[in-house]
């Protein structure tokens, strides 16, 4: 049974040329970066390297990279480190219904704290009004956040529209870019934002590792109180491999930005044309002229997408977001853009990758298809 | 210039099974252990045979165990943890003045907001006396924190005295394991504490990975909030690659902990004589029959450890822990054990591990010795 894989939006492998830079860190340069011997000083020189790597995929300063251990703590850094400053006397939080967990629940725990948080809509294709962010914030707000790409539908937002109004009213601005980065440009100077989250396994990066960019002169309470790795902003001895692995991915997607994103984008919309030709009714979620190049979210009329997903166990691809399964509830960003619970069972999500190839797609939409087909009879 | 490497308290390498365990996560299944697709479910299960190995390395159920990014997540876990849980009304904490800062961190950060810390002591070994930490416990006490060895003498601390005061007490004892898994014994029922946090690099797993021991019935506020990863207590894309490699390690550890423990103390012994003889007046910190067995660390009279270990690059040791180095001042420890700055200043930390031989240990006592030799002269 050949496998396709169409949930690149969940993770991604690493490719074998990554894998292949960070292995010499695990066994003979594993010295403690923080270590003054030759062994600790090879690693903390890796380090650098892979900071610089990272810095420039963002258009920033590698002063301005904190390394985490992925994507939720990046946004939990953000959030927290933000309102627990010992000096933070603004407690007004905004953000949107469509962000991932790891910003809703933070907020959850930040409401808990004493901090007031504000929950901005999206409309039907699952984008966030600036305007409605400018109706949101109020003299006490210290921070919007909100996605630069969404996960689940791939509706990229008005991220610099909405850094312009908050400039204007002094607040700092944070965006979770895990679903961004390597898929469409992600320069922090063009977007004008304070904060940015990128996970490495969205990246062709390993689990386990991300990065928060934080704008030079923010100042953030750490996440991880300990020894003063990376500059006393994030404890704990640096995940050298890992962050080999992220300098490397950051490399190749910097370099693959433009050809991946065509490449992709058209074997998107090919997979739509061949799925839609043969379900009737079939719906994109979202769709428009400013998505993620390689997310397709369908609804498939009338037949639940688990049923659907039961009889082509050889295709990965995901019914909701992948942090989320197990959940039987419609997400909570097809709830904001208006879909009701029925026609959110039969969503699917089909998220292509560097590793995408014609043929798969081709199969892929003819699996769902049949699958469909058999089971509305 | 052959090097020799005596800094396995700073980190370790990861082996070659290890590794070899790990690779096929990154890139053949790499799924999201959070999907349900086959690629998902393959890394989930690898996950819970690691979360086996690791729970019986401790002596633990699986569910008591959380996989982490590190021992610094796992410390700042526990602490913040307890006394950031929205029904926490007690809010004393007790630990002592040799702890990492993984520890002794977070401790400032609680004091901030509003816990009262009280730090007790050691003795001129670098014991802490289970009496001061009796002395030291009040009605409103939530939590004892004492390290399980340290990470500079390597003196194993009385957990088991002091986790029975606390039971009598009702306060809830943690304890840094970092150094002592995989060293000496850590079975969570011998020691009888509540939380326990280990650090995969300390034991030849990949640096980024930790986890926590939580008794089962001990409820923590979660650190990193979001999607309900690791039974909702610790959100983030597991790292897939790293958790095999940490439940590799505990297996390994597990098996050969005997054969190792006395191996290696047989070989640190065998360095102290033939330092001892060669160098007039060093003196052993800590010196006792109740140490790690890896662990020795010296002052060197006269010179600075710094200056000896310039003229002996290929030797790979710490004048301090590693995590603390680009400072100067004498560490905790050594400060809290009456070590005099002056007397620090020529302390070198030799630390033994799976991979020593003792041709190592007999050259790095002659580079030692004779870089002393040049100096003192």
């Amino acid at each position: 049974m050949r496998r396709i894989y169409l949930d690149y939006n969940a993770t991604t492998p690493v490719l074998a040329t990554t894998l292949a830079e960070m292995e010499p860190f695990f066994v003979r340069h594993f010295g403690n970066p923080s270590s003054e011997h030759v062994l600790g000083r090879a690693a903390a020189e890796a380090i650098e390297d892979a900071r610089e790597h990272v810095a420039m995929m963002l258009g920033a300063m590698s002063g301005e990279i904190v390394f985490t251990s992925g994507g939720t703590e990046s946004n939990n850094f953000a959030i927290k480190g933000l309102f627990l400053r010992p000096d933070q006397k603004k407690r007004h939080f905004v953000t949107t219904r469509i962000e991932h967990p790891a910003i809703s629940e933070p907020a959850r725990f930040l409401k808990r704290m004493g901090v007031d948080v504000t929950l901005v809509g999206c409309d039907a294709r699952g984008v966030v009004d600036p305007e409605a962010v400018r109706d949101a914030i109020r003299d006490d707000t210290a921070l919007v956040s909100v996605m630069h790409a969404n996960n689940e539908v791939g509706a990229i937002q008005p991220i610099r529209e909405i850094a312009t109004i908050c400039r204007q009213r002094g607040v700092l601005v944070h965006t979770d870019a895990a679903q961004s980065v390597g898929k469409i440009p992600t320069d922090v100077g063009e977007l004008g934002v304070d904060l940015l989250s990128i996970a490495g396994h969205k990246l062709y990066a390993p689990k386990g590792v991300g990065a928060l960019y934080v704008r030079d002169g923010v100042v953030l309470e750490p996440l991880l109180h300990g020894a003063g790795h990376e500059h006393g902003l994030r404890a704990g001895t640096e995940a050298t491999p890992s962050i080999v692995g992220l300098g490397s991915a950051a490399r190749l997607a910097t370099r693959e930005l433009d050809a991946n994103r065509e490449r992709i984008a058209k074997l998107r919309n090919q997979l739509w044309e061949q799925l839609s030709a043969q379900v009737d009714a079939l719906q994109w979620n979202g769709q428009s002229d400013n998505l993620l190049p390689n997310t397709l979210s369908v609804n498939f009329p009338r037949v639940a997408a688990r049923d659907i997903l039961a009889r082509i166990p050889e295709l990965c691809v995901s019914t909701g977001a992948a942090c989320h399964s197990g959940s039987t509830k419609p997400s909570a960003t097809l709830t904001a853009m208006g879909i009701d619970e029925a026609t959110a069972r039969g969503t699917i999500r089909l998220s292509l990758g560097w590793l995408t190839t014609p043929d798969e797609i081709e199969h892929a939409a003819d699996l769902l298809a049949e699958a469909w087909f058999q089971l509305k009879a």
